[in-house]
């Protein structure tokens, strides 16, 4: 019964990508005849930890999944040995999505309780899409915004050193290692070495050698000057399979006998900083990429303590987000129809709150930077700036994506806006995210009500 | 040039996911017409932290990749546009793999430096498969390991509750989604939320109700009546939306009412201990499912303090590894032909130890007891079980691939001849890895060969 073929996603299996129980629901509400018209949000409770800000990323796919969303043959075929019921299958199999979509744009700066995606929907089509809404946008909200930690602490120190996603290999999965190269270069990155990604999505692709280059010659110098035989003036050089500094003598021995210059070498190991500046002395004009376990704080010791180089090649600590790896994406019920019209809907349990009804996310500036959002109700009359656009209205889609550099344009102009207290690396101050009067009050009366029901 | 209907992986471009410095070697090894046979090994060099033992996991989708591999025309088309050489990719375009893989059957514990896949082929072959080969196998060997500590634990109090996994919307992507679901059966869970991974690897799939079913009624008891009716005995009733206790008694309610006994009813936030207890005493017959934030370490709060339930839904904590959630698999050149003979290659980079040469992998037994490894030269005489099988032999597959079934079993049955001291959920001892006499003198005199060279 196993289909290994399958062990990756396709057009033929994408639909199934979701929690069971999200079918199991959504046949109840076809067969009890129950499908209001229902809105979700997707937000972050809390960010993870020592992050101030998350960079919303991911809405692109989400939105794919929405608009190719099919049930075919494969699909039915699986869920019918399941158990599922041929009517409800034979309505899967027609199902379109007829709902209206908002987001906040990929790119923008978000905090605790905004929505990222808002859908109002018959809730039968909303349902559906939690689970793939959240893994896409979680994830890769996740990534922006580590890869943005990394830009910005390299604009803080007035650099410019280029960002390379090295992470494929350590990423979870074959998806992790495409999407993280697409959220990394929104946060910020020149470019990836993964060349699914590079096809994909359009981003530059950059790559070096391998040990495994180096030690398949009888000497690191056959090695190089095989190398600079293929590729000339374009040969990054791997300069520590051996030892650092004879490796870079080497590779200045190599550039002269077939005098070119050559792109750059690439460190591996070691103590960066001091083989930084080694290096540097032996081959001054020849650009020197750092690759070795590097995250936003290798980063900022690195340029701390004087550290030479012209990029770096972020690969682990970038695509599992190693210091934070999880951001708790939720996608909950927030209004329902009753008699025709919408109604605020939360949950009350213990320790999470959830703010009912459709919103609207304010953000006020001052002097040039972000002073502080309001979480107001969708028509609520508030100060600031509306950051939710509209993406899909009744099916259609009404929302040009920008391209990717707009989006990491965006990102770039908006993370420096935000206040460099929320954009610290440790312990960053809390951005204030208000609640407007209407929401607080229809919140507060709402809880009530229910508690008195449910005590 | 973005095509994001290519924001997934599917056989069209999976040749694709790797690093571009793989293919930029490529070519430099065919236009140079050194394409000598190299043998890789994949291994981890550290376990992460806290953890005492890796199961392996992700063989079968890596050979899935070695014996699907091709460079279709998509492909092809991407790679003359980045400037690889025709002549090169009309040799891609029939490249299919003729060497040698050796590996560690999924299931089985695997320590420091042991490799978990061994190949040997045309380096031109070899090197190709290193990005895919870390990033499957260690994704889900990160998951196998951190599910088993779960089923450990439960195991160690004498219990059975079910491990089922929901964190599909919190993996990274969706390939981390589907791959966990596989990597937690491996390790000892009974099911899967995620009905694409039902239905790819035959696991079983499980499923509640969400908060938004309760909401999307005029009252909890109108939601549990309305999937009673729908699902009858099979129901799982979701007890806390408003107040759990509350709800377990409306469930109760509901139960009576209908005159059936439902299947369970699952529990999603609070103070798991106490408010299970609580529950118990209302729907004493009735299965407790528990799914907030479970990890091992709650799993054992929940069991030492006395908490009753009948199974575990663990989340964001299981596919993502919260608590460690990276491991660090390399791919490393260990032996290369020179004249006809396979030559030991190991690299010098700091504070990184490479064993050179094509190994052993011996398990020593004493007492039903794992006692000791050692790790040694393919034809080394010592003691010890071989743990290393053949599974590719000139290109063919040899290799029977267990069932997932039979997979689970061969972990649980390794994971419990692991000394308990190496299965501590923090601060577990090492494991003793021998290095076998051989590959010491080996690793030492050609250590010494090349530091000589390179200083």
């Amino acid at each position: 019964m196993a289909h290994t073929e399958y062990g990756y996603l396709t057009p033929e299996n994408l639909a199934l990508f979701t929690d069971l129980y999200e079918l199991t629901m959504m046949q109840g509400y076809y067969n009890q005849n129950h499908n209001p018209t229902a809105t979700f949000d997707l937000f972050f409770r809390d960010l993870p930890p020592n992050r101030g800000y998350m960079v919303a990323a991911g809405l692109e796919q989400a939105i794919h999944y929405i608009e190719t969303l099919s049930f075919g043959e494969r699909v039915i075929e699986y869920l019918t040995e399941h158990g599922f019921d041929e009517e409800f299958l034979s309505h899967l199999e027609t199902l379109e999505f007829t709902g209206d979509v908002r987001a906040l744009p990929e790119g923008t700066p978000v905090f605790s309780n905004e929505p990222l995606v808002e859908v109002t929907a018959p809730i039968l089509q909303g349902q559906l899409l939690e689970t793939i809404v959240i893994n896409q946008i979680g994830y890769q909200s996740l990534i922006a915004t580590k890869a943005a930690r990394m830009r910005d602490m390299i604009t803080q120190h007035g650099d410019e050193q280029s960002l390379v996603d090295f992470g494929s290999r350590r990423a979870h999965g074959s998806d992790a290692g495409i999407k993280a190269a697409r959220a990394a270069y929104i946060g910020g990155f020149d470019g990836t070495s993964n060349v699914a990604a590079g096809e994909a999505f359009g981003i530059p692709i950059y790559g070096t050698m391998a040990h495994s280059w180096i030690q398949s010659f009888t000497s690191e110098r056959a090695a190089f000057e095989t190398f600079v035989d293929e590729y000339g003036e374009e040969s990054i050089l791997l300069i520590d399979t051996y030892d650092t500094v004879s490796g870079a003598k080497t590779a200045r021995a190599v550039a002269e006998e077939k005098d070119i210059d050559i792109a750059g070498v690439r460190l591996d190991s070691g103590d960066l900083t001091a083989l930084s500046k080694e290096v540097n002395e032996i081959l001054a004009e020849t650009d020197l990429f750092i690759s070795s376990g590097i995250d936003e704080f290798k980063i900022r010791r690195f340029l701390t303590n004087g550290g030479v180089g012209s990029g770096f090649g972020p690969g682990t600590a970038l695509v599992t987000s190693t210091d934070a790896p999880k951001v708790e994406g939720v996608y909950k019920l927030v209004a329902v129809e009753e008699d025709g019209d919408m109604q605020p809907s939360m949950k009350l349990s213990t320790g999470k709150v959830t703010y009912p009804g459709a919103k609207s996310v304010r953000r006020v500036e001052r002097d040039g930077q972000y002073d502080r959002d309001i979480l107001a109700l969708r028509d609520e009359d508030c100060d600031g700036g509306e950051q939710l656009v509209s993406v899909i209205e009744d099916g259609e889609l009404v929302y040009q994506f920008p391209d990717l550099p707009a989006i990491q344009e965006r990102a770039r102009r908006s993370v420096s806006k935000t206040p460099p207290a929320i954009r610290q690396l440790e312990d960053p101050e809390r951005y204030d995210v208000q609640i407007g009067s209407g929401l607080d009050t229809q919140t507060t009366s709402l809880r009530r009500q229910l508690e008195s029901q449910h005590s």
